[in-house]
């Protein structure tokens, strides 16, 4: 049985904008709390909100505990967690690793052999919500990994979001659907997108249809949260930055092409954002693809 | 001021398995009720359900009075609407069609024009929702019409669904809105198909993941419906036939082009559909598509 | 045995760009020609040749013998095909009427039964080649129809072009194979239209790009026509204009439907030239699809 | 002025299917040969036609001379060139590499800075023919490079092809137009394969289609030698194995990305290639990606 989650020491790797409020949102459970950021100013925030910070990964951890980490790729995570200063020598024997970050299966995979050489473990638990669902403990967590470590890890991402949902024992499970996922949604903006622009030419009002949609057959997040975005073709400020989201299609594309599964309409989504990074807007929110279809079609 | 509902008389033009539920929540709403069908099976069971039967759709209709009509396709529309006794004759002047079939905008805003002619007034009024749906009266609505007209039809169409949504004087607009819906559902059967291949190939569980994203950000009726059907593949019987999807998506290919907006996705859902009629596959679920993603990859 | 083609009497339908040089060429070959046109003036300068105007379509044409026809698309061969003073009721029993307009197979097809009920016969002759092509007798002629029929229109093709090919007995069968051609010729644009996007931003000069290919594997008319244009980016004046290669592709798009025959490389090169429509560039040669790979790469 | 080519020792590193037949033809043109070649059959029947044998790329190669390699991919050619018995390593000072295998311009850009760092100089010159080609000194060749490198290679380089483009100074750009290259040949073989598809459904005979196009505007080698292939459906043996296609094209694809040069087409293809590897056809003609659209129109 494990300890009930608030008598433990968890450690925080990584203070973006979804490791900050997932942090606070461990303090405020009651839970000690460690953390480690490359750069100071954010963890100088979680200081003050109770935190302990360490200089180094390993330095954050407590041997033989839990680190969770959320980083913004495969490169930041491997450099966080390999190393004599990693996460991987904090935790040693008995530790566990909960990696949030959306990365390649491929590299939860390694991580996770390099984790189980030193008796620690590895689970992958990437989450769907941005930073306001982070806040909120809205998050959609994905998980995967050893079926003990599984159990260890879920009290504590219960802390995090609304939802944790079991992949199984492939630790590179929990990533296959975090990129499916985000392939859905980006597939989603695009059909709303040619929808709109056919809608727009013919006369509908882009607000009108958006609005039924999400309250009929579409009323659903992904579709409430970036229709409006949509009808009113408004991408900046981005919420979730289209150079970001071109990073996650490419790691898609690693699996379609290592599994060999043909995907045409996540060509063409990889197409959109292509050019969209072509025509200098990669800085946009990644619904900004829409552009070219209202472009294509003369609207612009 | 329109007379209360439930005094009026209403015909009913069309018995498919879409007009017969709403033909009998239109009787058990109050209305007094007449009908017309091409063959007489389905016309018997409304009669012993109350209805008056017309032998043909002027016939069935009260001068002056409002006809719904749903029928399977423009040409069908047209039969029923326009000749010697058809809807318009017996409509006559003061007298409103509201036309519930799935059919093009430009179908709309000839047979409006010809009902103005002789004083009657038309809607679009096309429906989302299969034929569960418009027996538990959950259908949602789109509305398009003369401002008078529409408000005329609003409490008729009340009795049928759980929303009825006002995309305005455009006759056609209403139909724009069902076929840019009906794109969009097509699109997320085919972002659902590839996401399960891709995970399939990758070891994930289909059922899992479609049971994830349902819960999560996909909770909406079009991922709830069509997830299990596309996890399990399983596409006989049809809750709507390819080939009357395919019928959809030509009306949607026609708006394309003479709007010209080009539409990347819709090319593709168009492929997939061609190929499964080119296969044999016209009679399944148009969620039948998804055969070509796991037969690209390999997995059939 | 036919008579020595010099001794006829042949009557050219149809007077546009293509027309003009053809019935000049059969004027030159000897023949004894009449022309009919729907506009005046080209036949003015046909009359000046040697040509004899007829008033109608019917008024042009020798009773039992040949009339060729040149026109701009289905509707135009119909118009002057059928009626009272068309081609059908110009050439009556025993004639044949050559027909070279790109149209549908249906059409041919149509048309074919027709003349074969008043005794005529009908042969479908599309051509591939420009206007220039066509003044130096360098046209390439697809040609099918009923046996006889083909054996008496051979000579007089042969004077027209540089090779007739023979298709069988299906009038619709060479329509096809110029549709098909078409779309081939359409495909090459596009790929070295993404060939020339993708070595121009990797600092590889246009004209060398498409100068080694023309001179090596790909040194065949169509690459040679239009790589340099492609090279230069010169789309104006038209050779071909856009919105002509839309109807010809749009024809094909019919063939696709009622053949269920999926053409993804086909959907691709439609929405090429929708956008293009869209952009207000029907004007320009065809080949300016080009202008949305440059664009979609950032390069405009 | 380079000394006459008949007195050189050039040393050939590759001795592939492509590899034997230049090192022949450079021995019939009286160069003195050596050769390398990493298992040995290969090397022992060029021995016999006079080539003499190195252990090593090293050992086969005289310091300040010329090395012409042809390896199956980028790591190959980088295996054959690092190292202390590496290319780079036999040339020293004054030698010059000509690296005619299809690699990334990245592979040729970072090798030829290796080379200048050493004092030798490394041209791209990748080619264009199959191994009959090849022995028939039938190959075109693309040049980059330095332009003194260019100008001492030029001359071998007349011994192996019927012509030698210039692409400049960048040793990268002769391989973007390789990789170009290969992807509109793939895009000839997808064209001609969704005509054949579309004239077959509507009774066009697959043989006379193609002898058509071959012989009329399209008469180039890339659709006369695929032609054919593609009219008779037969794919086995290979002339050019699906997955070496599949690597070129996944080479295009990494510039694709570095440069943001969207190619829809170019994803259609590889989508191909993908769905044949799926299928367990990587061992066929390239050429094959015709089954898929055979298949798609339910012809199989």
């Amino acid at each position: 049985m494990a300890a009930p989650i608030e008598n433990q020491t968890l450690a925080m790797i990584g203070l973006g904008n979804m490791g900050i409020p997932m942090a606070r949102n461990l303090l405020s459970s009651g839970a000690t709390l460690t953390a480690y950021n490359r750069s100071e100013a954010p963890a100088q925030a979680l200081a003050e909100a109770g935190a302990r910070i360490g200089r180094t990964p390993a330095d954050a951890i407590t041997a033989g505990g839990i680190a969770i980490s959320m980083l913004s790729n495969d490169a930041a995570l491997e450099a966080v967690t390999l190393g004599p200063q990693g996460i991987l020598a904090g935790l040693g024997q008995g530790g566990l690793h909960i990696s949030m970050s959306t990365v390649s299966p491929a590299t939860s995979q390694r991580l996770a052999a390099l984790h189980a050489e030193t008796g620690a473990q590895f689970v992958a638990a990437p989450v769907f919500g941005r930073p306001e669902a982070a806040a909120a403990r809205k998050l959609w967590i994905c998980l995967s990994g050893m079926g003990t470590a599984r159990a260890r890890a879920r009290p504590v991402l219960e802390m995090l979001g609304q939802g944790v949902y079991d992949f199984g024992d492939d630790p590179g499970a929990a990533n296959v659907v975090k990129l499916s996922g985000n392939f859905m949604i980006l597939a989603a903006i695009e059909a709303m997108s040619e929808a709109l622009a056919l809608g727009e030419k013919n006369g509908v009002d882009r607000h009108a249809m958006i609005d039924f949609f999400t309250q009929a057959n579409f009323s659903c997040p992904v579709y409430k949260s970036y229709g409006p975005i949509l009808a009113s073709q408004t991408y900046d400020p981005a919420g979730f930055k289209l150079e970001l989201g071109m990073k996650d299609i490419r790691l898609g594309r690693e699996i379609v092409e290592t599994s060999a599964v043909p995907m045409p309409l996540a060509d063409l989504l990889h197409a959109r954002l292509l050019s969209a990074i072509a025509k200098g807007r990669g800085q946009l929110d990644w619904a900004a693809i829409e552009h070219a279809t209202a472009e294509d079609a003369g609207l612009k």
